[in-house]
């Protein structure tokens, strides 16, 4: 049994009551609290040294990463996020500079978005530096974005460029906090999820929450730079390859209505000029996942791997 | 430097915002998110096997203590908890009943007390099992107890009986949560605190941040059985030492006006008459932690230990 077959298996014997709108399997939970047209977004993430980053990775970079993972998963509902928890586990023979350089790296980027660092706590964790950080923020109720709105028709689209994070993005990407809202705002998109496990992944996840498929263009996915370069090296994946499957992105994926499609983009370039957003497919209302290009359309696997017939 | 000295020295660069009534420094952060009459209660805890349980502890009973201590949080502010979100970090060949109790530890109490469990992660930390609960509660404006109202002459209480939770108490203790609330709607009681480091310490903490001192009697001290009954082993600390110093309580310990002290206690035995409140002493202008018993009034160190001249 591995991790997601244990938390599936879990899920029904965790309690609710009338504060849940939304609870497990969503970017973040959503809470009525009883504000008048806000809902509460509540979230938890950790990074563990070995997994997430390692012993040489500079703290300041580990409190960044740490504290944009949970920002991005408030991007991803359209939120606006409000304050954080940072446990912090200790190893043994800790160098107090390289906390410091982590709580550094956190309030850094909790400052540029307002966010206040209201606690938290330092426990021992002799082998290994783990961080985990608790997130509050705030939704309009009827502008909040889940993984389950997308509509068959819908037209797909995704920020950035994708692939290669762990070259250097994953410790030091800009989450697009400011970008969700405005999202969110326009009222025509129906789903949104942010790409932390790469996009044959995070799409397959918005797909099962909104019960439909996808087609993707694969001309269309926009490869990053990273991606390209390191596919010359022995063992490196494809471009397309590691645009589908390397984990890690932080950029938004979301399906809106075709109709605004176009006027979307342009609205999005005047907006965001030095971020791209794409348009890289659309939902169907068969199910399963598939990507075309000029040999015809053909499933993508689990995996993000692309069956040739 | 130790963890206590480093905390202490980043908290001034954490970022505060306009939400923030109580930042750290208390049992939980108090957020003020626009509710008319409430603020929010916001709290992290993480328990790690080897440093809380060990690799014998059953899984029930990690999932009961790891809910439990942030339950005692919520509890201290006289709040009302809401909803958790559960950060599980799992060993190398970790085993999925193991990992199942837990989860069925925190819903058996979450269950209890109406809180919901809305999601959370499970993460890798090869070595060891560690468990992250972050929990949301909600607490009048005006019933809100911190850790700084004690004022000079106000008599103070403790629930329950101290010393030896590591015996067993420890995984199976109630939080006090509806003692909590209703201290807190009683109007006279100035300050609170859950004890989770001993007696002696958490004290110190209510007073620093009180700006006061405080005497006990020592006779007063509610001593548990388990304290009295391993006083007699080999190493144990003396009852009254134990009562003082042993960590885990888990207790409520506050301070209220001295002319309701009568009142508060019979009032008190008719809400809670299956568990003890007891008067231990009082809070005083002058600074410092003293003891009083038969021979005087003597400084209590910082470890707890009584200075005999």
């Amino acid at each position: 049994m591995n991790e997601l077959e244990l938390i599936r298996a879990l899920l029904p014997i965790l309690p609710t009551n009338a504060s849940v709108v939304t609870g497990a399997g969503d970017d973040c939970a959503v809470l009525d609290v009883g504000l008048a047209d806000r809902h509460l977004l509540f979230k938890t993430d950790a990074v563990v040294e070995g997994i997430h980053f390692d012993d040489q990775t500079p703290g300041h970079s580990v409190g960044h990463k740490a504290l944009a993972r949970c920002l991005s998963d408030i991007a991803a509902m359209g939120g606006t996020p409000l304050c954080a928890l940072a446990t912090i586990g200790l190893p043994r023979g800790f160098d107090p500079a390289r906390v410091e350089a982590i709580y550094r790296g956190m309030a850094g980027l909790a400052t540029q978005y307002d966010v206040a660092i209201v606690g938290g706590e330092t426990t021992t964790n002799p082998e290994r530096l783990f961080a985990s950080i608790a997130m509050l923020g705030t939704v309009g109720q009827t502008s909040c974005l889940r993984r389950s709105g997308a509509k068959a028709g819908d037209a797909l689209f995704v920020t950035g460029t994708l692939g290669g994070s762990r070259a250097g993005k994953h410790l030091e990407f800009e989450p697009r906090v400011r970008e969700g809202q405005w999202l969110a705002g326009r009222g025509t998109v129906h789903a949104m999820i942010d790409l932390s496990d790469g996009l044959a992944t995070d799409l397959r996840h918005l797909l099962e929450a909104s019960g439909t498929g996808a087609e993707l263009l694969a001309e269309a996915i926009p490869v990053s730079a990273e991606a390209r370069r390191r596919s010359g090296q022995s063992g490196a994946p494809a471009p397309l390859a590691a645009a589908l499957t390397d984990g890690e992105d932080f950029e938004l994926l979301l399906a809106a209505a075709a109709s605004d499609a176009v006027a979307l983009l342009d609205a999005w370039k005047s907006a965001f000029p030095q971020l791209p957003l794409h348009c890289i497919g659309k939902i169907t209302a068969e199910h399963g996942l598939r990507i075309r290009d000029r040999q015809g359309a053909r499933p993508l696997d689990e995996h993000g791997y692309i069956h040739f017939a």
